[in-house]
């Protein structure tokens, strides 16, 4: 399979959202102009997008849903456990380890790491809290490659070389504080504070401005 | 003040970010040069977009830390209360509920609606929920444009169609799902587990791929 443009990878959880839906309502076939109508992206790039997967629809019938949920599962990576430690259990950090949601889609995160004394040796939701000088010790016991990064902004980027330095390969960043790392490292950004801000922005701006859907 | 570009919008966060860490440091100017280093922003696209938002910096000397901070902080909203409602304390919404750091960038979650009778009529983090069919009562009460969606994935267009119809004006959709709403109502989206599949996906490409550090 090719190389998927980020576009389009961007656009496959709609798709797959819908089906769910559908599955869910007792249905078997989508059209592309359903898959339209329920995601406003327009037809002929709804093909596009699932041709990129190896989708290919049915004339007059459409999509199959469930082998549509089984390959957009598949491929997103949802259908597979990625293990994972989270840095930072504090507010944001505590918060993801409470989403259950997370483990849905394919995440789990079998510690955290903290410095604060009155949460080190305590679990989080089930999960253990250690401190982060034990990364090295958790990181030969468990085979992780995913960090979540949700530790205030003064620390980040020193926790984030340590992630890097004992071996994590992939950094989700919650923080809003845009990290340096290594070329072959994955950096994911998703700062809530930051889309708050489009939010706040975008409603202020409401009058004569048409509305935005944005990922 | 011109219509900020969305770009433009997305980067100011984390020049904020850095303002913010190095103001706890004690320094009190900091030039583009600084700032492109801290963002792998280019000087000169840093330069575009503080005077976007009437911030120039002074020959030799940079900007001024305090300046950018009262400006930035004001200019995406973090300075000013915006109420918001919360639909859906399941997983995620909980979750939400207890991160208290989206109170110090703006955002004040004042009632959660809710159909679980186990859940309505409690409180969550000091918030408390309501039955959905209580919107309208509450929304005469509080000034509230702001909704949050946590529901799951069938109720999701329902619950934002009630929303709209009493007079929410943003939805912050943190569901899988594209949600239809009328032109003049804003919709920011942030689907933590879209994030997951991109993370997923980079990771599992990593080999010889230049890392990715994307909002």
């Amino acid at each position: 399979m090719e190389k998927v443009p980020e576009p389009t990878l961007r656009r496959l959880p709609w798709y797959l959202s819908v089906c769910r839906l559908l599955k869910q309502r007792g249905e078997q076939y989508v059209s592309s102009t359903r898959l339209s109508k329920e995601t406003n992206i327009v037809a002929s790039q709804i093909a596009k997008d699932l041709s990129c997967v190896n989708i290919v629809g049915r004339t007059r019938v459409g999509y199959d849903i469930d082998n549509l949920l089984e390959v957009l599962e598949n491929f997103l990576g949802f259908t597979r456990i990625h293990k994972a430690f989270l840095f930072g259990a504090g507010r944001l950090g505590s918060a993801l380890l409470n989403d259950t949601g997370l483990k849905q889609f394919g995440l789990e995160v079998v510690a955290a790491f903290d410095t604060s004394p009155r949460i080190i040796g305590h679990n989080v939701a089930g999960i253990p809290v250690y401190h982060i000088n034990e990364l090295e010790a958790k990181m030969r016991r468990h085979n992780v490659k995913i960090g979540i990064l949700t530790v205030p902004i003064d620390r980040a980027q020193e926790v984030a070389d340590k992630m890097v330095v004992w071996g994590i390969k992939a950094i989700w960043n919650f923080t809003p504080l845009r990290i340096k790392v290594p070329e072959n490292i994955v950096v994911q950004n998703t700062s809530l504070y930051a889309h708050l801000s489009l939010m706040f922005n975008r409603l202020e701006g409401l009058e004569g401005e048409p509305a935005t859907n944005d990922i």
